[in-house]
């Protein structure tokens, strides 16, 4: 469908939004233990809006309790879409995140920002399907003028204008329909977390590490920050069994203060850790920049629970990130995660997506694929996290290939969920749940 | 009542909560209009907890939409006080803060953080009703090992280690006898927002400052940020009619980007502002230190929106803040906000609480008292936000008396709303929303 028949379809509105509260009983298996989240219940609060026929899906990603809060906050933006068309997302963003008395509640930020997150995300969704095409390749067909309208610069000018989003987005328009082609041929390169929750036995970390490099991945990563005796134990394992030069993320989840962090990370030096992810709490940008200077030549990553743009723009301002990790669902969806592309592009720094979670890694791909098309026009340096949970609940799971993300076609998001998954884990009614 | 009667009482616990969404129609009269705030309707989410015949209330502040979320979120707390007891709040505190699960709704910010404010504060209501003590006087006449007891040190290392806040409190004990008897006498320096709201005419300005200057106060507060004509305008006439030399503030609330604000403050400084608060973004620490470099002596001036410690420190760490304005109910209460005022205490900042809203001045008149007797010990350069709203319906409302508040003295937080107020402004049902 072209933009004009979109237009013709003018009258056409959202006329429903029904939410579940869906939890997966993660923490019987402990996949997802770490060092701060020892027992997590992968949980969706998940939104289904409806446009006639279509519908848009989306969600906020949460561990478990309180999913029911997130699942209020997320009915609570049900005026705020009803009778709306997806035919100005950048408005209806702005409009949602700007909400004088929602905004109390942040600003932008925690359960009420995550809520406008995977309203705006199901909205995309249900643009994307109704234009026939998924999200990456939506985004990456629209004009560099379109892209901005979809930002909201406030908070963002001392570091990021709008003329320099303009130039950025106008540099990387040559070179867009080859880069579309070798997504199309060899995906996005991809890195594995699933050998390395903290849960896991010595053996099971080693036969992990093993197929994840039969597997084709260049790059693992092992949660760490209990404990260092483990660490160091677990670390020399990985190190043995990759061999050197293979790159061994570690990811601390916020565990450390400033001072422990530096310790920590110089006493796992001698295995040559990647990065450091989450080494302190996500809103400390002093904290990561002391700790970006003091660890080097040990990179510091982070972002999966930065709240939003602001965070994000003071970390690349400050030097404290090498790598910055976006989350699909907790900064206000698509929109702001398109802000948070181009201030990584105006910084020169790779974004390299956090993943998992419930959903985590069928949303981020389509962010680094548009991000190659449209915005840093580079794959070089950049992975995708991937962590093998839960996709069977979606109807069009990512493919992992070579190590790499599959490029998806299938019109939307990604985001859709079987309706038995949503039937069987509904929370505290469904019948997983009630047989417990 | 002795410590020891009150562990005697060992066996009692809380056996009940329950929670109100509470919201008055103020937008009605355009009180509390600001730049980014034009019609709020104050709010409370309410909690009441029970432990045999004695109460403890607390309260998140909202305006209006999204209140039914918060309340929500506090009653999603019930399971992590039920059956507890108020003997180690220190510890209470920590457990929901870092609980997993609930942590990754924020971590410590938005909805389930100010959530936990409103039960801590709750809690801390109950538990100086049943000794007796107004809350500031409760804290005022604990230890410094009993007052760091209550302190979540995670991620202050860096700026405040426990020995270093021993050391503070240590400091302060010579003289608290004495400092409670000064309060007593003659109260605490208050300064009013009344006269500034934006929606007021010039007539309204005039007449309110001239109010304030009878009533006593030596600093009022003036809204700007929407127009730069109309503020210079509004600024003028404050300044005729207060004069030379007298303390006028300003608040942007997070109106401007940072260059704005710069110019903004700029424009306005002929009519010498005394601090400017909320300039921009509350997130942007780097920010709010440009912007203070660039408009000196001018003084920046931000708080109320704050998410947490982590945020102040660095605002302390990074010079960003002559005046640091915590709230009482958005950091996670009571505990949180002795944490707040020792990092000040540290690095020499005044403490000038936020306050207005609903049962904000309320609370924070115990914070700044206890700051006065057991941590910084002084009163030198500190107000405490005044607004005239709202206050008839507390039981124990805030007294001011030649620009000062009187000292409380009645038993617990100040903070239980009459009965009847609860049912007539309950939303959706009471009977001044049914008839609206």
């Amino acid at each position: 469908m072209t933009a004009e028949q979109v237009v013709a379809r003018g009258s056409s509105v959202i006329t429903a939004m029904e939410t579940h509260d869906i939890r997966f009983p993660t923490s019987r298996e402990l996949d997802g233990s770490d060092a701060m989240n020892p027992d997590p219940d992968y949980s969706a609060a998940y939104v289904v809006l409806r446009d006639g026929d279509d519908e848009g899906h989306g969600f906020a990603f949460t561990i478990g309790r309180g999913n029911d809060v997130q699942t209020a906050a997320i009915k609570a933006l049900e005026p705020y879409v009803l009778g709306k068309s997806v035919d100005d997302l950048g408005a209806l963003y702005r409009d949602m995140v700007g909400d004088s008395q929602l905004r109390w509640l942040g600003p932008e930020k925690g359960v009420m920002h995550m809520a406008i997150s995977a309203v705006v995300n199901a909205l995309w969704d249900l643009k994307a399907k109704r234009e026939g095409k998924p999200v990456w390749l939506l985004l990456s067909e629209m004009s560099p003028e379109e892209i901005v309208g979809l930002v909201d610069f406030r908070y963002l000018s001392d570091a990021l204008t709008r003329e320099e989003a303009l130039a950025i987005l106008r540099a990387a328009e040559p070179g867009r329909a080859e880069r579309i082609e070798r997504l199309k041929e060899s995906g996005y390169p991809a890195y594995t977390t699933s050998p390395g929750w903290l849960g896991y036995s010595d053996d099971k970390l080693r036969r992990l590490c093993k197929e994840a490099i039969q597997d084709g991945f260049t790059q693992i990563k092992l949660k760490v920050g209990a404990d260092l005796d483990d660490d160091v134990r677990r670390m020399r394992i990985a190190r043995e069994v990759c061999g050197p030069g293979f790159r061994i993320a570690v990811d601390a989840n916020q565990r450390w203060d400033v001072g422990a962090a530096v310790a920590w990370v110089k006493a796992l030096a001698e295995f040559d850790p990647w990065w450091v992810e989450e080494p302190t709490s996500p809103d400390d940008v002093l904290g990561h920049a002391t700790i970006a200077r003091e660890i080097a030549p040990v990179k510091v990553a982070t972002g999966e629970h930065v709240q939003n743009r602001v965070i994000f723009k003071q970390l690349l301002q400050a030097g404290a990130i090498s790598y910055l990790q976006l989350d699909a669902a907790r900064v206000a969806g698509v929109n702001e995660n398109i802000a948070i592309l181009l201030l990584a592009a105006k910084f020169g720094v790779p974004v390299c997506p956090h993943a998992g979670g419930v959903g985590l890694c069928e949303l981020v791909q389509h962010l680094s694929m548009f991000d190659y098309v449209a915005v840093s026009g580079s794959m070089d340096d950049r992975v995708i996290e991937y962590v093998d949970h839960l996709h069977e609940h979606f109807v069009t799971p990512v493919v992992i290939e070579n190590g790499a993300y599959r490029t998806p076609l299938a019109p939307g998001f990604s985001a859709t969920m079987h309706a038995e998954s949503i039937a069987d884990y509904s929370f505290p009614d469904g019948p997983v749940w009630r047989s417990a």
